[in-house]
């Protein structure tokens, strides 16, 4: 039996192998391939399904809970949704290669950017086994080799999924290593991937906080990662007090266990007593419980106690804290000090103020009278995304396949030569 | 006598604050305390140069090796040449807070993205006195503040020249706070800013190679770092011969100790008599020592015998290693396997060929006929640079003004809600 460090470094070494070829493929060379993944998904869904029945099985016998249960599910509809996607990749604009800026300079070299993939991305990921297969599109037309390590509890699904890519890869006559789904379910094999760091250059992490903060720490390769959602929707006093109203709402209800749902609402002062009570039976019809300030629950007086924690708690669940502002400034402060720098909007028709919050407001996607959940790769048009970083540096925000791209300098000349 | 973790603590808390202020300052703001840190220079030059004479006395009392003194040395001149730096970097295009890509996106919101500083930015360096004002300025310019822990041997010089730049900014109203110099010599103040992750975004280390493994392996936040830089020609055989020749005897001798010279020449078989007997005498002209393969060897025997480690070798010395390789197919491979993804040039008049080259070698900077001495951020039109990046994700190559800076994502509505 292999040892599972070096095992990982056969994956690793495959990986980067297989790189160099996907980096310089041709469009359509990608796109056939993917095109072939989206019809084996669809003629092995019986496979795929009979794979998935395994792992319930075994989730049942574990006494997982319904919710989890759900998100591993696959069904025929789940299959044609999963081709669909990576259909769907296929269809989106080739980002490799592109030259942009290239100008003369003084010396006579022309200088330009060609964006390039990243070369290898690890994807740690739980659950859904749907994310074998769009992760390993975005990657692919990307450009990039990747590595997937797939919740235990999805093994077999992800295993039938990813013979389906791995199979298609090879009838384009790409290398099937370009997408290689870990084969052993040893969790010794998510550290021997972290501290790949000469064959894999970025490592994706999808699931919850325990996974992220692992990740994140024991990495030596660069980490996307995706922390907590602690969004805000500020009611600014010039706020249209129907919008204010359905954009809070929106925010919080339109799904609960999401990160670009908003944990906390800012009202300014002035708008306060306008706002508060129409807001209060809203929520109350969604049975969200309402934790406010003091000046909150003078006007409030049935919502429970706020306590400093409750600015920083990613609830993730029909809870909201609610704190009265006394205006932009008290607002913007508020966000930079508690928010977690994912996803805030303004509600306002003052156009000096809006500037200044999208501006001031340091958060990975800064928003103006809409509702904080179209923060997603699909609403921003972006085709799909891998993940939502809360990085600063590299991608901020949903990151779609620009975001598994780099770029580098282009230099041309006529045999330009430097004197000192 | 306050605890040095305490002191740096404080320091990256009051970066933090700063760097709110700086980041939504007015490009007239940033460019007036340029003007004003310029003028500070050349009015304190006197103070600058005395602090230097410390420096320097203590340096010769240690027997400091000559062309480190050289580094180190401040005379009026270089006074002058940092405040002309100074205002080259006020001079620039401001990048804070342009919108690109502002579309509108089926649902009606309408998503760009804006350009935005990263915060504060810590930047580690040795000897060199100027990088204070240099860095100093390129963070300013680019609205981030920043952390500055300068070498030892640099001390008094860094102190006198960054009195220059808090008194300047304290005059035009920006807080002094957006440009610290750790005050304390203790080298724990770069364990303990390393570990700053809550206040500092990026660290730039810059400097030898042992500074920039110790701040890769210790530090818990973001590294844009520059580590080796074995480049590479690569003399195709469609090459002019009087160019190649003149692009490879730049490429190595115009300077031999950056990161930008390059360290292995790889010629292409079919023009190896045609070019290796003139290039040989060319490089005896600079008393470069040649260190060929086998068949190198067999055209110019009094080259000495290069063994693999040579192809991994960062001389940074008149010393370079030649390997003559079948065509383009093992340039490139030689290129990804053994050099260090710098800066690599083909010299070649094919244009599919220099197509190929530009895309498959995976490198910060990839040229065709030019001297890779080129790579340099003055040279892109960058304005300047606060370093060479051999990282992949974020910034590749010279980091100019704009690796100073990401994007985040702005959405503008007009009340819209997310039906699910």
């Amino acid at each position: 039996m292999m040892n599972v460090a070096d095992y990982m470094l056969d994956v690793g070494k495959a990986a980067r192998r297989a790189s160099r070829v996907v980096a310089s493929a041709p469009p359509s060379s990608k796109n056939a391939a993917l095109a072939a993944i989206a019809d084996s998904l669809v003629a092995n869904a019986e496979e795929i399904i009979s794979a998935n029945e395994l792992d319930m099985r075994e989730a049942r016998s574990k006494n997982i809970a319904a919710p989890l249960l759900d998100r591993l599910a696959v069904d025929s509809k789940t299959v044609h949704r999963m081709a669909d996607g990576v259909r769907a990749v296929g269809a989106l604009a080739d980002p490799v290669g592109a030259i942009t800026d290239l100008a003369y300079q003084p010396s006579g070299i022309q200088v330009g950017k060609m964006r390039v993939p990243l070369g290898v991305i690890g994807i740690i990921y739980e659950s859904r086994p749907n994310v074998t297969a769009d992760a390993a599109s975005l990657c692919l037309k990307s450009g990039n080799a990747c590595i997937l390590r797939g919740g235990t509890e999805a093994f077999h699904s992800n295993k039938a999924i990813a013979a389906c890519i791995t199979g298609a890869l090879g009838r384009v006559d790409l290398p099937p290593e370009a997408v290689q789904l870990v084969q052993v379910t040893d969790r010794a094999a998510v550290g021997a991937l972290l501290k790949l760091d000469e064959y894999v250059d970025v490592i994706v992490p999808r699931g919850g906080k325990g996974l992220i903060e692992r990740v994140s720490r024991e990495s030596t390769i660069p980490v996307i990662k995706h922390l907590d959602g602690v969004c805000h929707v500020f009611i600014d006093d010039r706020a249209d007090v129907a919008m204010a109203i359905d954009v809070a709402v929106n925010s919080k209800t339109s799904k609960y266990a999401v990160c670009n749902s908003i944990e906390t609402l800012l009202v300014a002062q002035d708008i306060a007593d306008a706002v508060l009570p129409e807001l209060a039976a809203r929520f109350a019809q969604h049975c969200v419980e309402l934790r406010g300030c003091v000046r909150t629950r003078e006007i409030l007086p049935e919502a429970a106690e706020a306590s400093e924690s409750d600015w920083r708690e990613e609830y993730l669940a029909p809870i909201l804290a609610v704190r009265v502002v006394g205006g932009l400034d008290e607002a913007i402060a508020h966000i930079n000090e508690f928010g977690s720098q994912h996803t805030d909007t303004i509600v306002s028709e003052d156009l000096s103020r809006v500037r200044r919050f999208l501006r001031e407001v340091d958060s990975a996607s800064v928003m103006a009278n809409v509702s904080t959940q179209f923060a997603d790769g699909f609403e921003y048009g972006l085709g799909a995304e891998v993940g939502i970083s809360t990085n600063k540096l590299h991608v901020r925000g949903p990151v779609g396949i620009e975001g598994l791209t780099t770029q580098k300098f282009v230099v041309l000349g006529e045999g330009q030569i430097r004197e000192r």
